[in-house]
C-alpha cells in the first residue's frame, strides 16, 4: 500500500505517521472543479497535543544550538526547494490553478528559497535581535526565541507564505523556534511535499526532530486550543478575517502573541492631474495589478479613490472595456469564487453600481467575471463599513469623490490597510492636496506608496507588510522583510549583572559573530571589554 | 469659591473644567486611615468622548511638529517637576504614605524628571524609531506615532509611573502622541498637580492644547469603551490583574494595542553554596529588597526557591527573626492592606506554612505584619497556580525543593514574570546546576539577574521591564528604558517609492538629526545620496 492510495500521514516529532482522526478531506482542482484523488486527515486534539510536547522539547534543544547551525538548516532546505522545483510547481498548479510560469516556477519559488536564505543570513549574525549593551549599568539585552510557533498559511501563496516554507516559517526558525505547520486546506499536498524536504534538511543538519511538524486540518475548537496552549510561544496566521478573529480571541485571552494578516482593500488615490498627465500608463498599471494572479493578492488594489472629473470618467470607461475584453483568470478554490460573487453582490446591495462583471461563478472552473464597481464619496460616507467589504479576487470598487475634502473624509473613514497609494502628477501645482492626502492616508496603512501599485512586496529590510487592524492584529510588526519579521517570534530578555560565561554568545564581550550591537547608545560591530 | 472646597476639575482639551459626573470619591491617608478632604469626580462617558476628540486633533497636529520641539516640551516639563519638588512630595506623601525622603524626594522624583529628559533626547535624534533605508529597492521605513495614548498609572509609583508623568507618559509623548491620563484613584491630587505642570510646559512650548489631558476615574464599562475606541492609538496600563484583563479583553477585541503590567512574583533562586559562602550578606539583601517601600514594587521578590539543606533552614530562621523584629511599613491604601491579608490567607489555605506575620491589617493605619511563608517543592507542584498567588506588599513565600531537579520542575511550572534571579557561589563547582537553572528560568522572565535582588529598575537602554504573560500582555516590549519603551506607542510605516520631499525628515537623504539609521544592512549616522 503506497501513500498515494491512502490517507496522507501527518509529520509529528520527526515521524510521518497516520493521523489520529475521525474524518478526511480532499482538495479540488480549481481549473476544472474536480476533486483531487488524495485524502487528508482532520487531526484530533491528540495529534496537536503530541506535536506541542515534541515542539517544547525541540524548543529547549534549540536554545543550545549555535545560530550558525540553524542557518545551515535553512540554507540546506532552500537548496532542496530549488532542486525540487518541478514537482513542487506541478503539485501547486494542480491544487491552486496558479500559472506554472512565470508565477509559480519563476517568481514565487525563487522568492521562497531566497527568503529562507535571507532569514539564514540574519540568523547567522544575530543583528536582527537588536543586542544592546549598557556597560555602565551592567545590563545587556536582546531578543530571543519565544518558543514553538504555530503557522497557519494562506491559500494564495502556496510557497512564499506556505506554513512550512514561507515567511512566517523562515522568521520563526531563524529566531530559534520550532514550527508546527497547519497546512492550508486548499493545497495540502503541496505543503506536505515541503515538509518532506524540510525534514530531510533537518536530518542532514542534525536539527531537533520536531523542528518542523505538520498537520493538515483540525476542528475550529482544537485550533483555538492550539494557539492558546501554554506550551506554545506564538502564532502566525494569514487568512480569512472570520477564522483569524476566532483564533485571535483565543490567543489573546491566554496572553499568547498571535500575528495575523486578515484583510485589506488597499486604497489607491489617483488625482485628476495624474490621469491627465499619464492616464493610459496608470490604467495599464492598475489593470495589471488588479488582474494579476486573478487579483488574489493581500495587496490587491480593491478600492480606488478618484475626484469627479472627466479624466476620472475616462479612466473608469477604459478599465471597464479592458475588464470586459479580458478572460477572467482561475480562482484558487470554489470557496474563493463563491465568496467573490457574494461580496460583489453585497457591495451592489449597499448601493454600488456594477459597471462590469459580477454574477455567479462559472460552473466548470473556479472563475468570476472581472468586476468593476463604482460609488460616490457621499454614498461611501453613508456606509463606510459596508463599502469596505473585501471582494477578494479580480474585482475593484472605485469611489468618486466630489472634491478633495470629500476624498479626505473617505480616507478618514478607512479601516487599517496593508497599503495605500497616491498617484499624482509630476511637477504639478497640486502638491498641497497631495500632502493633505498623505497626512490622512499614512496613519491608516502599513506601507505608503507613490506612483506605484501595491502588488509586489519586496523582501526588503525596509518592507512593512503589516498595518493597523484589521489589516493585521498589531501595527508594529511586519510579516515580510528581514530582519523585521523575525521580531514577531521573539521575546525580549535583559541580562542584569549576569556572569559573563552565562551570557548568550551575542551579548558576550568578544562579539565573534560581528553582530551589530547598540553599545552605550551607539551601533557598532566592535567587541566590548 | 476655590477648587479646594469643591470637586476637582478634569483637564480636557487644554481647559480645567468641571467634570460631567454623577458621583465623586476621595483618597485616604494610609498613615491614619483618614479620608482626605478633597473630592474627585467619576467622569461620565462624555468627558472621555470629548478627550478623545481633542486627542485626535492633537495627534494630527503633532504629525507636523518637529521632534525637537516635542523634546523641548518634555524637558520644560522635567524642569517644572524639579522646581515643584516640595509640593509634589507633600501631596504624594499624604496620599501614599511613601517616605518623603529618600524615597519620594531623592529617588523617585529625580528618576521621573530624568526619565522625561531621556525620552526627550531619544525624541530629538529619532534613532529610537529604527529608521531603515533600502536604497536598491527604494523603500524606507521607520516607527511613527500610533495615535492618542491612554495611560492608567499604578498606585505604587505616584511619580515615576504616574499617568501624566511616568514612563508610559514619557514614551508616548516622545513617540509623538498626545496622552489621556487616567489618574490612579489612590493619588488623584498628586496626579492633578503633575497635569498642571505639564499643561504649563505645553503652553510655554506651544504644543497642541490636548497633548495632555486628565480624568480621575470612570466606570469600568467606560474604561473598556475608552481603550477600544477607534480614535485611540494604544493604551498603557499598570495595575491589578483583574482590572487589567478586563481592559485587555476590550482592547484586543477592537484590535487596539494595549501594554499591560499585571502581576509578578519574581522568583529568586538561592543555591546552598551561595548561602554557605555569603549567607548573611544575601539575607541582608533579601530583607532590604522585600521590605523596601513595604514590598510594593512590581519586582518585589515574592517567591524564593531554595534547596532543602541546613543553610537554607538557617536563611529561613534568620529572615523570620528579622521580619518579626522590624516594624512593618505603611501600605499604599486600605485596599492594598486588605488584599495582602487576603492573599496571605489564601496561600495558607493552599497549605503554605505561616512562619511569621499574616493576620488582619492594623486598624489605625494601612499595615500588615511582615510576612514569611514556606512550602515544599512537592506541595508547590501539586498546586502551582495557587502558590503563585501574588501577595503584593511586605510578604514572601519560600519554596524548599528536595533537590535541583525538583527545583527545576518548580521553575517549569512558573507563569511569566518580570524578573528571575539566581544567587550562586563564586568559583563553586555547581556551575552545571546553575546553567540548568538559567536555561529553565530565562524563558519565564523578562529580566534575568545574577547575585542581585530584582528591585531597582534602571532606566537603561538594555533594561527590560516586561516579560511573558501574565507579567505583561506581550513579551516583546519593555515599559522602562529608552529607546525600547517608545516602540510600544508606535506603528511601523514603510515608504515605498515615496517622493523625497514627502518623506519624513528622519528618512530623507540628508539626515540632519544625525539619527542612527540602518542603511542597506549597516547602521550609520551618515546621510544617503
Amino acid at each position: 500500500m503506497t501513500q498515494e492510495n491512502t490517507t496522507r500521514h501527518v509529520l509529528i516529532n520527526g515521524q510521518w505517521r497516520p493521523a489520529n482522526h475521525q474524518s478526511t478531506f480532499s482538495p479540488v482542482d480549481p481549473t476544472n472543479n474536480q476533486t483531487i484523488p488524495l485524502s487528508f486527515p482532520v487531526s484530533d486534539w491528540s495529534d496537536c497535543d503530541e506535536a506541542l510536547d515534541a515542539a517544547s522539547q525541540a524548543s529547549r534543544e534549540m536554545q543550545s544550538i549555535p545560530s550558525a547551525r540553524i542557518a545551515d538548516f535553512l540554507e540546506r532546505y532552500a537548496d532542496k526547494i530549488d532542486g525540487a522545483k518541478d514537482s513542487l510547481v506541478e503539485a501547486a498548479f494542480l491544487e491552486t490553478g496558479l500559472a506554472k510560469s512565470p508565477r509559480l516556477a519563476d517568481v514565487e519559488l525563487p522568492r521562497t528559497s531566497n527568503q529562507l536564505r535571507a532569514a539564514a543570513e540574519a540568523c547567522r549574525t544575530g543583528s536582527w535581535a537588536l543586542p544592546t549593551i549598557d556597560q555602565k549599568a551592567g545590563i545587556r539585552s536582546c531578543y530571543e526565541a519565544i518558543g514553538p510557533v504555530c503557522v497557519f498559511g494562506p491559500n494564495n501563496f502556496p510557497f512564499a507564505f506556505g506554513s512550512v516554507s514561507g515567511g512566517d516559517f523562515a522568521a520563526a526558525i531563524a529566531a530559534g523556534n520550532p514550527v508546527i505547520g497547519k497546512a492550508n486546506s486548499s493545497h495540502p499536498e503541496t505543503t506536505r511535499r515541503f515538509a518532506e524536504l524540510a525534514l530531510a534538511a533537518a536530518e542532514e543538519t542534525d536539527m531537533p526532530r520536531a523542528i518542523v511538524q505538520l498537520v493538515y486540518r483540525t476542528s475550529h475548537a482544537d485550533g483555538e486550543t492550539l494557539v492558546s496552549d501554554p506550551r506554545l510561544g506564538a502564532t502566525g496566521y494569514t487568512g480569512s478575517r472570520h477564522a483569524g478573529l476566532a483564533l485571535k480571541a483565543a490567543a489573546d485571552a491566554a496572553g499568547k502573541p498571535i500575528y495575523l494578516e486578515l484583510s485589506s482593500v488597499n486604497p489607491v488615490v489617483i488625482t485628476p492631474a495624474a490621469l491627465n498627465q499619464r492616464g493610459s500608463e496608470i490604467t495599464d498599471e492598475f489593470i495589471t495589478s488588479v488582474l494579476m494572479g486573478t487579483g488574489q493578492f493581500c495587496t490587491n488594489p480593491g478600492l480606488v479613490l478618484l475626484i469627479d472629473d472627466p479624466q476620472s470618467q475616462a479612466f473608469i470607461e477604459s478599465v471597464k472595456d479592458r475588464f470586459a475584453a479580458t478572460k477572467p483568470g482561475t480562482l484558487l478554490s470554489p470557496a474563493v469564487a463563491k465568496n467573490l460573487s457574494k461580496s460583489v453582490q453585497q457591495l451592489c446591495d449597499f448601493g454600488a453600481d456594477l459597471v462590469v462583471g459580477g454574477g455567479e461563478p462559472e460552473t466548470d472552473r473556479c472563475a468570476v467575471a472581472n468586476t468593476l464597481l463604482t460609488t460616490t464619496g457621499r454614498s461611501f460616507l453613508e456606509n463606510p463599513e459596508g463599502f469596505q467589504t473585501e471582494a477578494f479576487g479580480n474585482a475593484s470598487l472605485i469611489v468618486v469623490a466630489k472634491e478633495i475634502n470629500e476624498l479626505c473624509d473617505v480616507i478618514r473613514k478607512l479601516e487599517g490597510n496593508l497599503t495605500g497609494c497616491l498617484y499624482s502628477a509630476v511637477d504639478a501645482d497640486d502638491e498641497e492636496s497631495c500632502k493633505k492626502i498623505s497626512l490622512e492616508l499614512a496613519p491608516k496603512v502599513g506601507r505608503l506608496l507613490n506612483d506605484k501599485m501595491p502588488t509586489g512586496v519586496a523582501v526588503s529590510s525596509a518592507m512593512n507588510h503589516g498595518g493597523p487592524f484589521p489589516a493585521t492584529g498589531h501595527p508594529g510588526f511586519t510579516a515580510v522583510g528581514v530582519p523585521g519579521s523575525l521580531l514577531r517570534f521573539a521575546k525580549l530578555t535583559s541580562y542584569d549583572n549576569v556572569r559573563p560565561s552565562r551570557l548568550p554568545e551575542l551579548l558576550q564581550d568578544p562579539n565573534p559573530l560581528a553582530a551589530w550591537r547598540l553599545v552605550d547608545g551607539n551601533w557598532t560591530k566592535d567587541s566590548t571589554t
